[in-house]
C-alpha cells in the first residue's frame, strides 16, 4: 500500500501492505483488547448494550485507545464518543465513526470493526509518513456513536439521531428498556446528563465528510470475489410493534370455541409476514416476542411482536406492511383478538454522497458499489445532509447478529487498509 | 344447613344457612387478610410463586388462620403446610387441601379458595355442635401444598409429587427457575432444607381421605345451573418442551431465502396445536415462548415454547401429540430447522374414589358429578390409591388462570356449606 497514491491496482494486494507497515499489530492489540468486553460465555455472543456497565467497558478501552495514540477524546451532549486528531473545533473533519454497541448474543464484528479500523488506519497512515501523530490536512475524528442498535430502547441510532435532530430528546429521554428504566434514568445512572439530549447544529456543521466502515451483512461480496465494497444505499426499513389482545384463560379447561388466543393471532401473522416479504423481494422478521403471562397453562392475554420489514424502495414496504396488517385484521377477527400496529422507527430510503462513493471506489482500485438492507448511523448523518460513505468487508458466511458473524483477518486488513488510503485521499500529509 | 345431617333438599338453600352459623364472616375475614398478598398492581393479578417472599406471605396467613384455630401447624419435609385440628399422628385423617400459590397473572380463588373454605368450614362445623375447636371424630387437617401451579419451576404439583414418590426428590431439587435458580437453593432462600424432599410413606398412610375444594375452571356448573359440583376424574395432561432450533442473523440483510428462522416453525407449530385440538375435541395451547435472542433485527436462533395439551381419554391424547410433532417436524425440513419435543410433565388419567364421589354427591342432594381437565394435587393423591374427592364452585364466566378469575359470594358459601356437610358426614361429632 502506498497512502497518497491512488490505488488502482489489484484489491487482492492490499491486504499484504498494511502488516509492513505495522497496522497488523495495531489491529490485532485494539481488536484482543475490546474482545472480551461484555461478551456472554453462555452464547459467547456479545451482550454491549447502551448504557451498560458493558458498554462503560467498550467507553474505557476507546478512551484508552484514543489516549495511546494523543487523541483528545469528549462525550458529546448525546452520549457519543470523539477521539480527536487535530482541532476539535475546525472545519471540515473527516469523521470516522461507527458503534461498539450490540444486539443481544451479536458477534464482535458489527460496529466494533469500523473503530477499531479506523484507528489502525491512523496508525498505518503514521507509520508510512513517520508523523508520529501530527495532524493532517484537515481535522479527523474517530466516532464511536451511542446506541446504534437499540437493543435495549428499542429505537436505533439514537446517539447520531440525536445529533442530527432527527430524535426529539423528549421522546428519546422517555424511552425505556424491557425492565421500565427509562433512558433518562439509565444516562444518569452512567453518569451521563440527560437534559444534555438534542440536535447539536455547530457539531453536525463541523463534519465535512463521514465515513463508516462496517462488516457486510449478507454475502454480495462474497458473490462477487471481492474484500472491500462501498455502499450506494440504505434500503427503506422500519420496526413496528404489533399488539395481540385476548383473553387470559385456563390452558387446560376453555374449550378450543371458548378462547380468544392471541398467540394464533400472532402465528398466522409471523407466518404471512414471511410470505409476504417473499413474494415482494422484501424482507420481513418477527425476532422479538413477549408474552403475557407467558405461562404454560394459561392462555395468554397478550402476545407483543415487533416486526422488522425492509423493501428495496418505499411503494414496496408500504404496500408489505399493508398487506400484513389487512391479513393480521382478518385473522384476529376470527380469532376474537384485536390487533394494533404502532410505528416504532421508520427511516426512507437514503442514498450515500455519489461522488464521494465513486471517487472511494476508484481509489480502492474499483471496488464493487452496493446497496444494503441495514440501517446505519451514516444513513443518519447522510439524510441529514453529511457527504458521507460507506466501507464493506466481505462476510464469508453472511451472517451478522448472531456469534457466528465473521470476517477473515486478511479480510480485515483489507478495510483498514481501504480506510488509510480513504485517510491519506481526503486527508492526508501535504498541501 | 344441619351438619350431621344427611342433606338431601335443594342445593338453591344451602347458600344461606351458613350465614347462620358465621361462617360467611369467617370466610370474609379470611378472605380478606389473604386478598392482599402476592397481587401485582399491573395486572391485579397474583404472582404468588412458590418459595418466593409471596408465598411466604401467605404461609404466614396460613399459619395465623390455623393459630387463631387452636390448630397445631406443621411443614412437612416437602414443603407442605399442615395444620391439624385432633392428633397430626394418629390414622385415618380427613385431609381439606388445595394450595397458595398461582400462575403469572393468576386470579385470587385457583387453590386459596379450597383452604379459606376448608378453615370456614370447620368454623362452621363448630359453631353449629359448639364444639370449640374440640377434636372430632377422626384427625382432621388443612393442607396447603407446596408449588401446585408449577409457575416457577414448570413441574407442577411439586409438594404433593414428592409427598407420594411421584417425583423423584434429585430430580426436584434441579429444577430451575427462569433465573437459573434451582428448586434446591430457592428452598434453602426460603429456611427449608432440600435434603428433607422425598417420598413420606409414613405420612401418606395417615390420611384416610383426601378432599379438596376448588373453583370450577369452565362453565360445566353454569350450564347446568348448580352452585356446587363433585369431581369424576382428572383428564389426562401434560406439558412438553418443544425447542426449535434455527440461525441467529441479521434480520434486515439476510435474504429470506438464506435464512432458517426458528420463528417460522413455531408459528405453524402453534396453529396446528390447535386445529389438532378442535379435531381432537381436546386441548392444546402454547401459552410461554422465550426466544434468544429477541431482537427486533436479529433472526432467531431458538424459540422455545411450551405445548399444555389435555385429552378426555390418553388415545386421544397420545395421538394428538404424534400428530402435531409430525407436523412440526415436516415444516422444520422447509425452513432448515430442527424440533425436539421434551415431556416435562405428563399425568395419565385419574378417576376420584367412585363411592366417596357418590356418597358426597348425595349428601350434597345430588349435586353433578363431572370431570375436569385441570390437574390438581388431588389428582396425584388418588393416583397414589388415597381415597379422594374433589367438589368444585361455580364459576360464572368459566375464567381462570387470570384476574378475572371469579366466583359469586354466595356460590363460595354454598361451597363453605358443601364442605362442612363432608366433615360433619366423615369425621363430625358422635360416635
Amino acid at each position: 500500500m502506498t497512502p497518497g497514491r491512488r490505488v488502482t491496482g489489484d484489491l487482492s494486494d492490499l491486504h499484504r501492505a498494511p502488516a509492513r507497515h505495522g497496522s497488523d499489530k495495531s489491529f490485532e492489540d485494539l481488536w484482543q483488547a475490546l474482545l472480551p468486553i461484555g461478551r456472554d460465555p453462555r452464547s459467547d455472543g456479545y451482550r454491549r448494550f447502551a448504557w451498560t456497565p458493558a458498554d462503560a467497558g467498550c467507553r474505557e478501552w476507546f478512551t484508552a485507545a484514543a489516549g495511546a495514540r494523543g487523541m483528545g477524546v469528549e462525550t458529546d451532549g448525546n452520549g457519543n464518543l470523539w477521539a480527536w486528531r487535530g482541532d476539535p473545533c475546525g472545519e471540515d473533519a473527516l469523521v470516522l465513526g461507527s458503534h461498539l454497541d450490540s444486539v443481544p448474543d451479536g458477534g464482535p464484528y458489527d460496529g466494533p470493526l469500523g473503530i477499531v479500523s479506523a484507528f489502525a488506519a491512523l496508525d498505518a497512515v503514521d507509520a508510512f509518513y513517520g508523523l508520529d501523530g501530527a495532524p493532517l490536512r484537515r481535522p479527523v475524528a474517530v466516532c464511536a456513536f451511542a446506541d446504534e442498535e437499540g437493543a435495549r430502547f428499542g429505537v436505533p441510532c439514537v446517539g447520531s439521531r440525536l445529533l442530527t435532530g432527527a430524535l426529539d430528546p423528549d421522546r428519546a429521554r422517555a424511552l425505556r428498556d424491557r425492565e421500565g428504566i427509562t433512558l433518562a434514568e439509565a444516562l444518569a445512572t452512567a453518569g451521563h446528563d440527560p437534559a444534555r439530549l438534542g440536535r447539536d447544529d455547530e457539531r453536525l456543521a463541523r463534519i465535512g465528510t463521514y465515513v463508516e466502515l462496517h462488516v457486510e451483512q449478507g454475502r454480495a461480496l462474497v458473490d462477487i470475489g471481492a474484500p472491500v465494497g462501498v455502499g450506494s444505499d440504505i434500503w427503506p426499513h422500519g420496526r413496528w410493534r404489533v399488539t395481540f389482545d385476548g383473553r387470559a384463560d385456563h390452558a387446560g379447561t376453555t374449550r378450543m370455541d371458548d378462547r380468544a388466543d392471541p398467540m394464533l393471532t400472532y402465528a398466522m401473522t409471523a407466518l404471512a409476514a414471511n410470505k409476504q416479504a417473499r413474494l415482494a423481494g422484501a424482507r420481513a422478521t418477527f425476532g422479538r416476542v413477549e408474552v403475557t403471562p407467558n405461562a404454560t397453562n394459561a392462555i395468554p392475554a397478550r402476545v407483543q411482536a415487533w416486526l422488522d420489514a425492509r423493501a428495496a424502495d418505499q411503494r414496496s414496504l408500504d404496500a408489505l406492511l399493508a398487506a400484513l396488517t389487512q391479513q393480521a385484521r382478518d385473522r384476529a377477527e376470527r380469532d376474537g383478538t384485536s390487533v394494533e400496529v404502532t410505528a416504532e422507527s421508520v427511516t426512507p430510503v437514503v442514498g450515500f454522497d455519489g461522488p464521494l462513493s465513486e471517487r472511494i471506489s476508484v481509489l480502492l482500485g474499483g471496488a464493487p458499489v452496493l446497496p444494503t438492507a441495514a440501517g446505519h448511523d451514516a444513513g443518519i448523518l447522510a439524510a441529514a445532509g453529511v457527504p458521507t460513505a460507506m466501507l464493506f468487508v466481505r462476510n464469508p458466511t453472511g451472517v451478522s447478529h448472531s456469534p457466528a458473524e465473521f470476517a477473515e483477518p486478511a479480510d480485515c486488513l483489507a478495510g483498514v487498509e481501504a480506510l488509510s488510503a480513504v485517510i491519506t485521499e481526503l486527508a492526508g500529509p501535504g498541501p
